[in-house]
């Protein structure tokens, strides 16, 4: 059996891992970090639990983790730095779901995220953790940057097309819905039910943390410099993520037998039918990606809908993924839950 | 291998059905029938499902359906005492999530379904699903009738402090709410997100079919003619129902101790610590009843809350719990998976 | 024109009294204030006011409201009672949203809002600002204390039984059930749409503050001690409050007839047909209450439906109801939107 | 006192024109009609209008209609076409909330509507009822007909800078988001709650509509052909538009400045401050329109947000707002109601 430790074990990542992860064969949770909540009961906290989860919240420390085979962080930003290199130095493998690991250009996460970088040679080792991408570094890593939501969701949607060379990269748009579960456990105004319930708007769109990490992982992709508008909303539902990306094609080609190629061996990316289009209910509480093309009026603009649940495929769920590569464990092992539809 | 059929399988509860039983160790869903349909894969009419379930709708006839070992009927109420009889003569099981079976007093159940039942001498035989009651039944039976939503959070409400006889049985009221799903998968106005959401109210207050069977599931236990106002609400969310049940305490007695006793051995009734209030996310998508129990201000009325998924432990997922039962397997295969939360 | 002054603008019911204020013919709204938003313009913070309120917040002192005819207290508990004799000094007439008049029994009072009251001989002189019961005393007060949300839904739909005497007022149930903005605009996570949203849940069961409000309004009508059983809800929706109201008839009589004629003359109670049932949305945005009420099965239970919305005829709307009356205008000015369905 | 006919009644479009109309201070609605509800008061399917509307559903016929001075249809595409030349005839003037109307080119609305045009003389007499570019030949008009509710958000948002030749007029984007009234008060199980609530979806992504409307009124401003890539989403919420639209600038401009001048004038539209975000919630119930401009990262892809309620600003509103202008009235009379927010 595989130990993990959860730090920050109380916001919604850290219970999507919980609720994944308690029914994993493979895999027993033997610490659950909260540095408000230490001494507490996980499933006083989360009755959803009950039964499931016996764990008491400890403090993050690291002399409660060294045990662990692999620690997974779903912290704010900045905290994961402080740990990672300590637990590597144990032996412990880490899975990071924050972004502190996930910009390789050291300076560019300093001026997005606004604080110093603790633990800058780790960066170089990290290994961004998108399956579809980068599988075979991910099974070899004691490090992994779990890809935010928004990236997970617009990257799935846009590499094949930049693979096959196929879209102008200098003018991408990617217009980007969230549920509000992707803004945290957070007692906030704005995620209020009163604020953002019967709401729709935009926001950050003069520039969202997640921008550099999408320009970033396109580029590897693209093998040159991209130019990508990234309009990131907020709309009235808790899970789920729905990527609706524009490029201009520069050649004819059968879009859908691209994607369809692309993806065919993924269990985790699935290439809807010609003409579908995709339904953020149809992935909830799921890890899987559904993904659409479209050529609207045969036009030379590309339609691309890309649908996750933030918090599966978008943060724990992939999260997971990545842990049963890193072990040798058939990737999908407590991840073939069905969609909770309706 | 279970070979299962599910007649009727475009609605809530056979979509429901099929999200648990393609994931059962022991089942193949072997058929699924729906006569508007027929020659449709399942999976284009729920993407959910994709990648899960290679079946194609079948129509709703015998010679599609006799070669499984069970069959579900998740239909309209009228349906399945159409069917029952020459399926039991085939020597398949039937599980009945409608209400054709459930009401022992064939005139009742003709009053308030409108419809002349077509086969009476059944319903002496069919067992009411209820494992938290009749559990031996079960295990013996041929044909089960599954309670509906709103009697299986009532009756696992009241049945403790009925069975202690310590409420005044005269005057029970339940002021039940549900989420919109228990109206089914139909075109109807009232049912619409501009209409149902963000928007509370009463229906059927003058009587709802569910009274005279949830009347009955409470008179086996009190052995005695039970007085009940039930109070069905429409809610705005999707999934769950919460029943807020009323009694006059007939004596002192340990609440608490009273319903954690009775529901001690039960892997899916959990009685929640004192002072707690249950909260239909908590069980969203998971096959579990929590109930938590309150004396105001030390008062002589208690006060009972109960929860589930109107369409897991009040629908699919008990069905599911019955044919484990049937088919002399753990009780709770394929229904471990924790609510989705958030 | 009057001057009018809030007290607390930020919060829901104060964006709400000025959703209604700046239309109405006879008020000028001069002063708003707020001591975190002092210096920041009104409509910056509600863009949805823009173009219709020129105002800046102000510091909550008392010279900054001593030239106003009116002031409004839309502030939490325990604001209003330091500040309401100074203006009542200076002639200002004050009506106090929040709780600090409510309970005319100081000791009941401190009990439930844990603080030591500061103006007790104020207590005795506020009116209790429901129209319905205190008209004339309205008319005549310097100083309202306007219901709760809940108390209004629940004495209105009570209190023509009461009064006819015709019910058990021993055994008196409310289930109430109430959208989201009524917790108020606070960062509080309980609040949160990913918590609240899609979810239902009772709370405060043990006993909640508008408990013995509710007590001593029923007690003031039907003249002696009630025994009242109050289990409030949360349901995911912004606005409306749904009270089912639950009562023992002590003798036979026409239900219908006794409401029609208790509130034939109230332009804000409106009692449905016979057979009908309230809705919350048909309220939505309004000042009117929606009262059904029922006899299921023709048993000794009456079931009394009667919905507000919570910001209106629960708050804000009320609050000017009764600025119309204190002043001598139209009970209706600026009252009289219709409902926004859908 | 203008007397005022609905056509078409029953429906959304048509209850928030009485919603407006029954407060407007020159207006008498004499008559409603509906085919399918004739006899029943109107009051009786909307309660939310109980006391402010004495009228009875009549027949959708000439007779009933002929007194009237203005007769409105909220009806299906294709109805008001049948009915406009004898109404027209008789001197009573015609404000269609179809679409019978909108496209000059009859092909192409026979194409995108499926049948044929009834009526083609009057396509070319109708004037297209947007006031902010049409102000004066709604003044003059008989037929107007009013905008669809997309066409309207992407219209204003996209003219400034069209008219100021600013952006590429071959590459638009309209990424638009539109709450489930817009899908109109009909029993169709996509508009389900359980359907679309909790969930987010692209439609009709090969072609809507709307398409060739907005491209008309584009184009009618561009004085060029205009290729324009228009999606459509919907979203788990009632009311509400939000379009994000995309354009490429071909040259240095203050947008701020060029937004905030088009519009000075405007009552019903209002440019935010810079570096704000619109937001469907303080538009709601209203018949504004909210606007912001974006460039991120300076570079020259420019981003508008614009805001409206699709039953106000996107119909119903809009079309009361072209009444006042035919009629000489004040343009905003009975549209100042202020945005239900929260």
């Amino acid at each position: 059996m595989i130990r993990a430790g959860i730090v920050g074990g109380t916001g919604y990542t850290g219970v999507e891992l919980l609720r994944i992860l308690v029914l994993h064969p493979q895999v027993e949770v033997s610490v659950v970090t909260s540095r408000a909540d230490a001494g507490m009961r996980v499933d006083q906290l989360y009755p959803s639990l009950r039964g499931c989860c016996d764990v008491t919240f400890s403090l993050p420390e690291l002399d409660n983790l060294k045990d662990c085979d692999v620690v997974f962080f779903a912290t704010p930003n900045g905290t994961a730095m402080l740990m990672a290199e300590a637990l590597l130095a144990l032996g412990v493998k880490v899975i990071d779901l924050s972004a502190d690991f996930r910009i390789k250009d050291q300076q560019e996460w300093e001026k997005w995220y606004g604080m110093q970088h603790n633990s800058p040679d780790l960066i170089a080792e990290a290994v961004y953790g998108l399956p579809e991408v980068n599988r075979e570094q991910i099974k070899q890593a004691r490090l992994i940057a779990c890809p935010g939501c928004y990236p997970t969701a617009v990257q799935l949607g846009f590499l094949p097309l930049l693979e096959a060379g196929a879209i102008d990269e200098q003018h991408l748009i990617a217009d980007v819905k969230s549920g509000v579960s992707g803004a945290g456990r957070k007692a906030e105004i704005s995620s209020l039910m009163s604020e953002a319930g019967e709401s729709f708007k935009a926001y950050a769109v003069s520039g969202h943390r997640h921008l550099p990490e999408i320009r970033q992982g396109l580029q590897n992709v693209a093998r040159q410099a991209v130019g990508l508008t990234f309009v990131p909303h907020l709309t009235p539902m808790i899970r789920g993520i729905h990527a609706t990306l524009y490029g201009r094609l520069n050649r004819k080609l059968d879009l859908q037998r691209v994607f369809e190629e692309k993806y065919r061996e993924e269990r985790f990316v699935d290439v809807l039918p010609s003409g579908s289009h995709a339904d953020t209910r149809n992935v909830r509480g799921s890890n899987r990606c559904q993904i659409a093309v479209h050529q609207p009026q045969c036009g030379d603009t590309v339609v691309i809908l890309s649908v996750i649940d933030n918090l599966v495929k978008g943060a724990s769920g992939q999260a997971v993924q990545n842990m049963n590569l890193m072990f040798g464990l058939p990737e999908y092992l407590s991840l073939e839950t069905v969609a909770l539809y309706p």
